[in-house]
């Protein structure tokens, strides 16, 4: 039996539905992981909820066919309640929150895509900054263009997108931690992406962002006592 | 001339909208009443509002066809009235708040549905629950399936309804005034109405249900000095 | 370079955008002016900020082709600003606030209507009115038809709206500086066009209306120190 909090259980569930439908969940006695790429291969998602993050954890080891929108309705359906209680029960999961008792049958994960091989990728500039500017940056970013460039320069990183007569540039506040390598450095993303895993880091904080040349960004940080990773990929010019 | 509350208009309006578009509107000495039945034959709603919960009320007996759409925009034209007053105007309606006067033609009361019947029904179990924690029960449900059954089982009532893969159930808290017969019994309905009538009754605080096995269920309820009843019929496993 | 409050901007583009998505707008040393037909010719909206509106205002004399949709988009990027700078760029036209910086290729002018000359009319009735309560009334207005008359008469103004089976009508509260001719005149007019007038006056407080009989209708008024009107065609009974 898993309890936790609501709160922490619907951050869970809309961190992986930012990016994936469903995945292939690790219920282990160090708590629930996820390792998750969504279905065009240009984005992963990983998420780390431990042990310790729940009022009580007692588990048999699992993967699961998570499916992240039945899991989103339990969480809507008990949208009153402090905890919730997570049940394995002869393959079913059940949750219950004292009022409401919500079961569904889990996918069979043979039938999800298997969980990915990170890429080994060196990126070398590293950006600590505010989540919810970030998300808001984003969004003014999609008033123009469904790209946005991210450009690490002069020590400092900025955001630059497109449009077809138009053109809006942001000079990102970084924090410390920050460091940038020599020269410049910049990597084009889809703004569909960013713009979903924009509003799922939005409550965390300081995150730190990780970019290269042309490679992949790579968004890392803490909530709710979840360890998260986005990785996506880049978009080229001209595509 | 009939002169009332907004609200207490407002809320005639709703209940009887929450199942038909149109209805005859009976106008006595005795207040306002209708009695209607749904295009489809599956539900019931019984409104009276009597003499007394009016501010001024003169009338004459007529029997009106009620264009339940052209009501409410009178009410939302007038959203921000205290009162409003409904003369009858040589087969006319007209409403006005002191501010806007709005004249309608009502329809013609013989080209709608006669006034039902209402079935001679025995229905064992009876409880009383309040009406916004049912309201928010069905719309819980309805995340899960379209249909609901209201189960009566060792003195309670639960909810239960079943996706194709999930399932929920609720424990319903029932007050003072509640009767279950020996046994079980259950009967299964549409939420597409019971999310409806759910809303209708929200704000009228404790609600009686009657419910039966595979019959139909009824609500009764005060609100805002009205005297109302929902009849729905139940659906058949497999429909 | 022209620096004026974020408010005041948006302000400005959405007095426009009420009639018009693009038009001339002649830049000149006493400030920003456009007066622009919309395609139907239906309606005419004339604004004028002045150069005292600003905070700062240096700039080149110009007529630019405003597309009033990116002027928008501007001030949605940066809704958080206190102040919005805008500085003409080699044709370009830039907005930023100190943190975005957004870029924009205006649309070439002579490719867009020309100034029109406003028609030489005379309105006999002159009626002084809130410009919220008048947003108001032609939502009401909206709730029965499509179109609606203006009615002076008896020294009142009243709005009047008919549908297939009903009929609104409103007395306006009109203020000092009211002026009606002897008898009745009164005009019918597209409300399409006049709530979206109406949203954009909403926040003039008092606002100056013009009626004639079968004629044209004109709305005068000042709101962030801009001074603004509208002309709108009537519509003949039978359209």
């Amino acid at each position: 039996m898993m309890k936790l909090t609501h709160k922490r259980l619907a951050t869970f569930c809309s961190l992986i539905a930012a990016l994936v439908p469903e995945c292939r969940l690790m219920i282990t006695k160090d708590g629930l992981n996820t390792l998750a790429v969504d279905t065009a291969n240009v984005g992963m998602v990983s998420v780390r909820l431990p042990a310790t993050a729940f009022e009580q954890f007692t588990v048999t080891d699992a993967e699961v066919g998570m499916d992240v929108g039945k899991w989103k309705g339990a969480v809507t359906i008990m949208e009153k309640a402090d905890t919730i209680e997570i049940v394995q029960d002869n393959g079913k999961i059940q949750f219950s929150d004292g009022s409401y008792t919500y079961t569904h049958n889990p996918l069979d994960p043979t039938t999800l895509r298997k969980r990915p091989t990170p890429p080994a990728i060196t990126l070398p500039a590293t950006v600590v900054m505010n989540s919810k500017d970030l998300a808001e940056h984003l969004k003014a970013m999609g008033i123009v263009a469904d790209r946005v460039r991210f450009i690490a320069e002069n020590e400092t990183l900025r955001l630059e997108a497109e449009g077809d007569t138009d053109h809006i540039r942001k000079v990102i506040e970084h924090k410390d931690g920050s460091k940038f390598p020599a020269g410049k450095i910049s990597s084009l993303f889809s703004l569909e992406y960013l713009k979903e895993i924009g509003k799922a880091m939005k409550d965390a904080g300081d995150i730190t962002l990780h970019l290269g040349d042309n490679h992949p960004i790579r968004f890392d940080f803490d909530i709710e006592e979840m360890e998260v990773s986005y990785l996506l990929a880049p978009r080229i010019e001209g595509d």
